[in-house]
């Protein structure tokens, strides 16, 4: 019976995948990458290492909210990953570190419950990434660092609170954020990180930041 | 010139270093390792490097809370960085992430200001190591993650604010700590990692969580 890996291969730069994560990826003869056209995490893995005698799975995850179909689909997944355990070991790629707002935990979760094991190789975040790219700290002695979803609950209290506040998964809300960021006089002290670590990496900086930024970018409110 | 390289070398297992991380400290000449009376960070990468034909500058770096006492020692450092970085290349070794609460932005900004380059190799933090240690996701859809220096200003409130919380830098307030969880009723969702990926490493979990344990320590309270 197989083993269940969960592997971050970091935040887009391939240089910036651990040594963990490579030598998982080469003894797992299937692999699943997450995507919708192509796989990010795919490629970037593929920088480094060999897949032509993998099972590569393509596994599709919808930007739904609705929590009916976003369970249907990780049971789908889920399922084809228990049939592929009942012979080999099966690697999920993961971009940045699975542990944060991944998608694997709730197929990891189905899995574990089927009775198969689960391990988790940590990796490179994309915000610990976008960070170093812009030569700056994300903490400083005594003030916490509060990574936001955006549209979570409490983000505006969370936005003023003391501290450097990393704003995630902003998708289309850039120009919402940028408005945020601008009324609670924190815009000046942002930066965007689009597409850090890959080829068409940008770097916006305060008022400089604009609404038509891509799905992978990261926002860094400085304290 | 040389550069001066801040190299994140993981969360304690050797196996948790990028690849970026080895080659630049494979091609750096002079490295330098933080440490007290032997240095951690060292020795995780002379599990992976050979460091035979380097040489090493230990620095040392007081725990003082006196800003005097830390910028004094900042400046000698920096001054025997600067010295080096006349003829070669330089990597100082940081555990963790770079750019979580390291010594190495106080050093790179007096570094920097002398007029040399500086560049930032991000890493595998503590926290998530810490959570695939456990088994656990620190983050779910539109829940923040807050890191939590301990006895930062308003600890206790973003301890009480929704999603996963990580303390960090507890050192000896172990037992101060418990108490506040307790008391919040959050003690019974936390966890406790000392020394991750390192081959004593101790998992504790809710009430077993006791006040003896090292500086090494990541606390996690699941949201």
């Amino acid at each position: 019976m197989g083993i269940f890996y969960g592997v971050s291969v970091g935040s887009g730069d391939p240089e910036l995948i651990t040594l963990k994560a490579v030598r998982i990826i080469e003894k797992c003869p299937v692999i699943i990458a997450p995507c919708t056209k192509n796989s990010l995490a795919l490629s970037v893995a593929q920088n480094i290492i060999d897949f032509s005698d993998k099972k590569i799975i393509f596994a599709d995850f919808p930007m739904s909210k609705d929590e009916n179909i976003l369970s249907m689909n990780y049971s789908r997944i889920a399922d084809i990953v228990c049939g592929e355990l009942a012979e080999n070991d099966v690697a999920m790629l993961n971009l940045g570190d699975i542990s944060i707002y991944s998608t694997f935990s709730y197929i990891a979760d189905i899995v574990q419950e089927k009775g198969f094991d689960v391990i988790r190789c940590a990796g490179v975040t994309s915000f610990c990434a976008s960070a170093c790219e812009c030569g700056i700290n994300l903490s400083d002695r005594d003030k916490p660092l509060i990574i936001i979803p955006f549209g979570c609950d409490n983000m505006t209290d969370l936005l003023k609170s003391c501290g450097t506040k990393i704003i995630m998964k902003c998708g289309k809300n850039t120009g919402k954020l940028i408005d945020i960021l601008r009324e609670l006089n924190l815009l000046e002290n942002a930066y965007a990180v689009e597409n850090c670590g890959l080829e068409n990496q940008k770097i916006l900086k305060g008022y400089e930041i604009t609404d038509n930024l891509g799905y992978f970018t990261v926002f860094i409110v400085d304290a």
